[in-house]
């Protein structure tokens, strides 16, 4: 059995991977609005406000610990990048779900499910990747795969736009949909910052 | 009497609250323009672009500062983030200006008069907490007072989206006060952001 | 002869004189757009991409560079800002070239040839600047410069802008058009973030 080095330098890994998990949580409930009914989506939109503020919890504690330790098991500002650009991707999430009640919007055009399909896939590697920062090991495939999705992200908000602009829908429309379109886009971006934060640490750790 | 250390340290102080005086100004500023003539808004917006070279030559000065001292009173990447946060607010409030001249609208939403509200109220506490660095004494109100501000110009913000789009204003119109609303909105996130590092700097020296 | 320090240290120089020179052919391509036929232009924005995966593998090879580093040429946190914001330009010109593709624009206003010329002048600015930093020498016209292309370029953004919402064009052209033209201005700005990087590190030097 490997021993931890002090139950204060562990904590980190602990609340990394808490973050993590909650944009499980809030990706899921990405899902859950797109199969939803108009008249159900301010109770989704509702969760998701609770899993935002967890994150935000989350965040300060790893803050609060990061102003209060001498030695910390990676570089200080690799903490609060990785800490930020977590607490990002979860902004981005929660702004998506809140664009999509505010505008009252009765249909997302379909390629909506497959930007949100990456996020899953996306925060899923992301929280099984955080508990391996304990030892550094098997992150390289988590990397690259991130990489890889937030090409594909990319790939689907470009025919996105474009099915946009194509005269399908009115200037208002497009408007609103480009809104919430543009943003899971930056969330899916948010997961590589993410990644590489993390191919950072491993880096220097190697 | 309390000792200052030494007199460099002690100007950091003295230019963080030249900064944030400057920001009062500017949103004072704003509130004029809500109330002035169209024909007045070209003259106001001058002002305002002398508010932001002043803000620009306090913030070059902190840069310069730090660059040039080897002690610092706190840490150096808190200074830089701090001079840079109070810049980016500036910058937000005169690009308001600006927009507003150019689009050329003859009325704004009166809602954006509870967004600018915000902003004065953001600006002033934020210049009477600057000088507050100096003790770090009574800092907490401040940055629990500012985050409270920035939810409600969040929630104000959020209504003025639903305004704009409630079929009220054509698109074009729609596009130009979702450009000054937005900007508006960022404002307001970027007094959260300097109350954040002033958190941070707090907690580290506590 | 000027004795270098150790060929380690003096990759740097060379991987940002590598990154800047990469933007100039990034900017050409842009001009080189602008006077293309519609259906030439898939293939100068496969060139477009080709210059941006050439800047990403030479961002890599600086952060790698950094990471394995125990002695830097100048701050660790300076290289790192400056390799980043190197690759925001590439990221900004190669979007703008990107959504002129996909929005199938037959034409676009005149002044977006301003902008582009504005770009090319700062990134040929910029890749002269780059093997300076060896010697610290003839900076200062450097940054003096950009930051008046970038006042320039703020001025034609403006133009646009007012030009854009002048009721020449209809919602959604306006919607594409602001797309592209932001961008560029953002690639613009980002020239001037780089130069503001490089005075940092003169004024650390001097």
């Amino acid at each position: 059995m490997r021993l931890r080095l002090t139950p204060r330098e562990t904590s980190f890994y602990d609340m990394f991977a808490a973050a993590a998990s909650n944009l499980v949580t809030a990706s899921k409930l990405l899902t859950e609005l797109l199969g939803a009914e108009v008249s159900a989506r301010p109770e989704i939109a509702e969760r998701m406000r609770a899993a935002e503020h967890a994150g935000d919890d989350t965040t300060h504690a790893i803050m609060r610990q990061l102003n209060a330790s001498f030695i910390t098991p990676f570089d200080r500002e690799d903490i609060y990048a990785l800490a930020s650009q977590l607490d990002d991707v979860m902004d981005y999430m929660e702004e998506a779900v809140d664009l999509v009640v505010l505008y009252q919007l009765d249909e997302l055009p379909p390629q909506v499910a497959d930007q949100i399909e990456v996020l899953v896939r996306a925060s899923e590697l992301t929280a099984e990747a955080m508990p391996r920062l304990r030892t550094m090991k098997d992150l390289t495939e988590y990397w690259i795969e991130i990489n890889r999705l937030e090409n594909q992200a990319d790939q689907i908000h470009r025919k996105l736009l474009a099915h946009l602009f194509s005269g399908a829908y009115d200037a208002l429309t497009v408007l609103k949909l480009k809104g919430i379109v543009d943003v899971l886009e930056e969330a899916a971006d948010g997961f590589e910052h993410v990644a590489n934060t993390v191919e950072t640490i491993a880096v220097k750790e190697s």
